[in-house]
């Protein structure tokens, strides 16, 4: 749901210039600094910076604050900053209440090893991401593990992603039951997926997909 | 140290055709099943085909087993076949030592949580990675953590990383430490790194950096 249709190659620049900006230790930054700790090109950066209309102060650096604000505008993660503008009493509460629908809530679907892992970590603080809901299809495990947001066993899931108006999954099953695991999620509502397993998802259109799987990782940085 | 220099477009694209070939039921796999499993266009399959110089079986199917091993031996992951050959003894003995080279050893480094979720669940099982070694800064970690693979204090990252020849880490660590850790680990003498942080690395030219992070994959399902 971005509000502009940005190329995947650009979105995944983004999503990583986002995070060098959130540990960036100055008020600004320029695109030589942002080459160095990327190894994109100057050009690369200004072309994507063009991509979402960015052409602010590009003689002496860029301002953190205000391109983190304009990637995430662009990403769809936030929306356009209006609290400079005087809202009226009405505009204001109408952007409360879709920076509340940009709150993004998420589940994990498996509660194994590696999903577990990911239990009341703080793996979501500072980010738009809430976990609102684990999710495993052994019940014991879900009455046993200790964790800071509710877990339910599977069956469950149709109800608490509705309920809990979830939109995107983890997914961190066994390679075995990813598939099913996907089928499910989807039939529930959920769009968008993390898929930690080393399966390829078949999924419908409009669902997104986002492979995160170690030994594909490790076959890349040999 | 691909045999081929592959687009890096295409080296993503095959590892991904070789986790959809290793699950495939049948011995044979047409360019429309792989374009429907994937979403990739016949072309564009093709095309990544023809880089290889892969042109076998294009009328009824690909062999599984051929394009796989076509496709490992382009990623670097495996020597070409020599076992239908007939092979001298000497010949054989080569081949040995060349799989032996390319077996792929790896670290783990910080073990908290999450690193800790990657010990001896059979993560590499199937793969030509071994986890080698499990580094964490606090030595109470290392002795009371169980696995199957041997755990070591950070402080001696440099002679086991030797020792053990491994040349690839999985980066665990929390976001503050992680490019101090992969400091280190360049020095120790990795040269691949998977990022689970959500910390962009500073690396010299030559080191391989594949992002992991959970919080940039949500944000790429948005």
């Amino acid at each position: 749901m971005s509000v502009i249709e940005l190329p995947e190659s650009t979105r995944r620049r983004f999503v990583q210039l986002l995070q060098l900006l959130k540990g960036w230790p100055n008020p600004k930054i320029t695109s030589v600094a942002i080459s160095e700790s990327t190894g994109w090109s100057r050009s690369l950066i200004r072309h994507d910076l063009w991509l979402i209309q960015f052409n602010k102060g590009i003689k002496n650096g860029y301002s953190v604050s205000e391109l983190s604000d304009a990637i995430k505008t662009a990403l769809g993660i936030k929306t356009c900053d209006l609290s400079q503008n005087n809202l009226s009493e009405e505009a204001e509460l109408k952007s409360k209440e879709q920076v509340e629908v940009l709150q993004k809530n998420v589940c994990i679907a498996g509660l194994g090893r590696l999903g577990a892992a990911l239990l009341d970590n703080g793996l979501t603080e500072d980010s738009p991401f809430t976990i609102k809901a684990g999710f495993d299809s052994n019940v014991n495990r879900v009455e046993i593990l200790r964790s800071t947001f509710p877990l339910y066993p599977a069956s469950e899931m149709d109800y608490v992603v509705k309920k809990e108006k979830i939109n995107y999954a983890i997914l961190a099953v066994a390679d075995k039951d990813a598939q099913n695991m996907t089928n499910r999620l989807i039939k529930a509502g959920i769009n968008g997926i993390v898929n930690m397993t080393n399966v390829i998802l078949k999924v419908p259109q409009g669902v997104k997909v986002e492979n995160l799987s170690i030994i594909n990782a490790l076959n890349l940085v040999i």
